[in-house]
């Protein structure tokens, strides 16, 4: 096969709005011929792609997730065919974005590819609501996981001592029961401060604080939005924002 | 005293290259009238601030850094002058940037101010060196903590279980020795991998891969880059990028 212009970058988004993506990424987006999307992505950011052909290959509602491996594929054939391709995630492309994976399958099929990282929504939500992941004689350290899959909720919880570092789970809404659970089990204090920021950066931002141990039975509506979920003493700083309308995010 | 439209954007810088800096980061930038920066944040993005006066306030050869009080001063003066002020900070403003104590200094004060989020050097050294902190099946999750407090290190890493996590170290090549110690009396395997990268997103960016029991005895020669050290599995996978000059950044 002849060797090609084609690549692919596999780009992060930031947590939501086009401000928070970096000069590369907006670069990327606006040479790119070709954009492979997860459902998170905001349309604003999509839209920066501006001749761009655009496929959501994310959950949405009544469709199925493109599988990874179908993905890989749209992402090396693209590339084959001279195309520059970008593959935009949530946040940070190598964080829980199975970002890792399509490097490897890129690498293998001898596709010249990029990382642009992006600012994760790990510490940008929190920090948007106010809530520093670290923070002297507070927290000197912050763990991030995942609440999508089970089993990954209870081997790193279950791999930290209780209490001393900020916890922050993306995609955790659903499984806030078990997450307390876990932590209430391993020792963690109910008292513990907790807050759940949802569409962080959006004009639909919505932060609750609270603590541990109502963090499993609060009720958060019908909201589709995601969410991240802070845990530790850092989420009762006392640190207030004012978006630009000078509303207070804080609503709890 | 008078009300004014002076404010305070406390801003991450992102890794060091002006590509990796938010399109809001480089805006506020634009439009300051006064920087204060950190040390370890490049001349290239302090450059895009074009019509501010830039004060260095990190620590540099000979010159020790200005007290966190007088730069919390500096601030408050500024936008109580009806500044645009920028503090600019390397990476991310709330991960060990003392970003939280800013904030606080200036909420009392009844300064308006912002966070302007920035791609962290924790996820971005290690992607920028092709290591994704998370990895399906490898690592379900990462740490974070800094090398630069010796109590705040044996804290973290005295909180979590062998092996499991991946863990990133910023500011910590000084403070090898103790992490290698630490994680070993913890139990941590010498042969899980490790690496380390120096001025990640610059020219002069380079990257060591190796194991957990040589972390602590390797010579990294003279360099005064910031370094950022990963442990975990995700730091063997084979991933490996060039920069756009075709060099491999991996050396070891």
């Amino acid at each position: 096969m002849p060797k090609t212009s084609g690549m692919v970058s596999l780009v992060g988004a930031g947590p939501g709005h086009p401000d928070h993506l970096t000069i590369k990424g907006l670069r990327r987006l606006q040479e790119a011929d070709l954009v492979l999307h997860d459902a998170l992505v905001s349309e604003e950011v999509c839209a920066l792609a501006v001749k761009a052909m655009r496929i959501n290959v994310g959950k949405r509602a009544g469709r199925e997730q493109t599988p990874q491996r179908e993905i890989e594929r749209l992402l090396i054939d693209g590339a084959q065919q001279g195309l520059k391709v970008v593959r935009l995630k949530g946040g940070d492309p190598f964080v829980f974005g199975r970002g890792g994976e399509e490097a490897l399958a890129l690498q293998s099929a001898g596709i010249a590819f990029e990382i642009v990282p992006g600012v994760s929504t790990a510490i940008a939500a929190p920090a948007l609501a106010g809530i520093p992941v670290t923070h002297r004689d507070v927290s000197p350290g912050f763990i991030v996981l995942t609440g999508s899959d089970p089993e990954s909720i209870d081997r790193v919880l279950g791999s930290i001592a209780p209490g001393g570092l900020t916890v922050v789970v993306l995609m955790g809404l659903g499984a806030r029961d078990r997450i307390t659970s876990r932590l209430l089990a391993g020792g963690w204090n109910a008292a513990t401060p907790a807050a759940i920021v949802l569409g962080a950066s959006t004009p639909a931002m919505w932060t609750w604080r609270g603590s541990l141990g109502e963090l499993g039975s609060i009720d958060l509506g019908d909201s589709g939005a995601p969410g991240t979920i802070v845990i530790g003493d850092v989420a009762s700083l006392p640190i207030r924002l004012t978006d630009e309308k000078g509303l207070e995010h804080v609503t709890a």
